[in-house]
This record gives structure tokens, sequence and C-alpha cells, in this order.
């Protein structure tokens, strides 16, 4: 049985990070202790009890940390998204805008099987450009997006708009800046 | 009862990147094989069985993957190195050189309590600055590098000479650029 930590307690905020007026949630306070990274795990799984996942998808740096214990829970295999440059191999790419500047992420070609089903991971979920650049990058490839699962949603930032249609899943939301 | 992959066999090896010359060992073909993550987690944990881990640092993005399932299987919690300008909160820095180049990485000031007990994690043991690094930086805060374990070893780069004093594990090793 596993205790249910109050992960929105474990999170540090720090106003004016990366730029003013940004109030940076701050995860290594939460990761950093055992007890709510392991709950954090179990609850981002929860609400995909039952579903088979084949591969679990995170887009670099902190994401890949959720992802991967994740991934590793579940039995699944892990597919990281790297920005341009990063991934050795063929691959495809896929631009995007965050809250702060454009970027890209990138996959191998190999990475996922068509027909395979996926769960994308990611610690945030903001103006969601990033999740919506994964969700297309795996449907390229022919995967199954059997959902998307969140540390923390920004639902101010009206992220979700983009991933219709997607079984998002969080589990700490801020509905403001604070 | 795990089932002992072979993981070598599972590590593409892409040559002349990131530059002419190097063998690049790209462990994403391992990553998305849930088995052969699965036993890499179980045996890079192996040689440090029955020891107390409170913490397992790894410095960003591939070895955030391993450290982070290590951590979550070991029951600690997880701490990540970054490098300047990611981190929000007051930090420590270490410059190091890599293969390729000068870098630095930086610790959150409050990530380790004097006297925590620390596994370090990387996927790749190549010149040691990293890794070395890595020691300090949880050495300045006060904790007990109880080892460092790496998923592949270029036995080659004689990174083990920066790493001296400490019980370094490889689960695979390459004596040779091949």
């Amino acid at each position: 049985m596993e205790n249910k930590v109050d992960l929105r307690s474990k999170i540090r905020t720090v106003p004016d990070f990366p730029k003013k007026g940004i109030m940076f949630k701050d995860i290594t306070t939460l990761l950093q202790d055992a007890n709510a990274f392991r709950s954090s795990v179990k609850q981002m799984m929860s609400h995909f009890d039952g579903r088979r996942i084949d591969k679990v998808v995170s887009a670099e740096s902190r994401g890949f940390i959720l992802g991967s214990a994740i991934a590793y829970e579940l039995g699944a295999g892990f597919v990281p998204l790297r920005k341009p440059g990063k991934l050795p191999w063929k691959k495809l790419r896929e631009e995007f805008d965050t809250e702060y500047s454009k970027d890209a992420f990138e996959i191998h070609e190999d990475a996922i099987k068509k027909g395979e089903t996926v769960l994308i991971v990611d610690d945030l979920l903001a103006t969601g450009g990033t999740l919506e650049a994964a969700t297309k990058l795996v449907e390229r490839l022919g995967g199954n997006v059997v959902g998307i699962s969140i540390l923390i949603e920004l639902s101010f930032l009206k992220g979700r708009e983009k991933l219709k249609g997607y079984d998002v899943f969080s589990v700490v939301n801020y509905d403001a800046e604070e």
C-alpha cells in the first residue's frame, strides 16, 4: 500500500525564473524526497491502470526523470525525445512553440513500431507545445497514444486545448500564476 | 527472477558521431526494449546490494534515464545535476572537461544533507570528467559517495584514473574504439 503524499506541498515555487513574472515550479524538492518521488510515479500511472502500454515517451530533460521511472514500473520500453542534433541515428523532427521560445524535438525512426501503444509522460503541461509535438512524433511512427500523464498542469495556460481528443491526466494543478 | 539480457547486443554503435572517428554508443535501442531496460537497471544496482542509499545523483540528460529508474527501484530520492542556468534555486557549480569540450554542472544546495549516502549513476564512463565533477558536488554538500554505477565504460579512455578511491561498477565495457 502506497501512502498518498501531498505532492503539491513538495513542489517549490521560485518567483521570477527563468524571467520576471514567472512563478517557476521547481520539482527538485519533490524528486529528492524518496516518498514523494515514488508517490508521484504511482499517482501518474494510476489513471492508466489496466491499459496495455508498450512504450513510454518523454522529452528531455526533466521529462526523462518521471518517464523513465514510469516505464520501469510498467515494464515498458522508454523512448527519449531529444533536442536537434542529439540523436545519432535516422530520425523525425517536429518543431513547436514553448512558453518561452521556439524549439524542436527529434525521435529515432525505429523507436516505435506501427501499432504499439504509447504513454507520453512529462513533468509539466504549460502551453502544450511540447506535448503536441510528442503526439505528432509518436503518430508519424504509427504508434497509438494511450494517453498523456503529467505531474503539474498550469491550467491557466490552457495547454489542454492543443491536446483535444487525448486522455490527459495531471496530478497537481495550478489554475493561476501563484 | 530477472532474465539476464545480453545488454551489449542491445547497444547500437553509430560511427563518426558526434564527430569523425568516434564510435558513438547509442543506448536508445536498449532503452526502448523493455526487458533490456529493466535488466540494465537491475544489473547496475546489483553491485551495491545491501548498501543503504539515500539519494541517487545523475547528470543531464541521458544520466537521468537510468538514475531515475534506479532511484525508484531503490526507494531513494533522485537528485539531478544540471547544466548552468537550468536550476532555479541556490546552487553549487563544478567545471570539468568532457571527451569533446569544457562544461559545468550545478546542484541545488539543499539536494543532499550532510551524511546522506549517495549512489552516482550515469550511462557512460568516458574520460571521467562528468563523474569526477559529480563526486565533488556531492561531497561539497557533505554527502558520502557509496559508489558510481555506469551502464557503459569505455576503458580505453582511462576514466577510472579520475575516480580513484571510489567503488566504480560498469555493466558493459569496450576496451577499444570499436
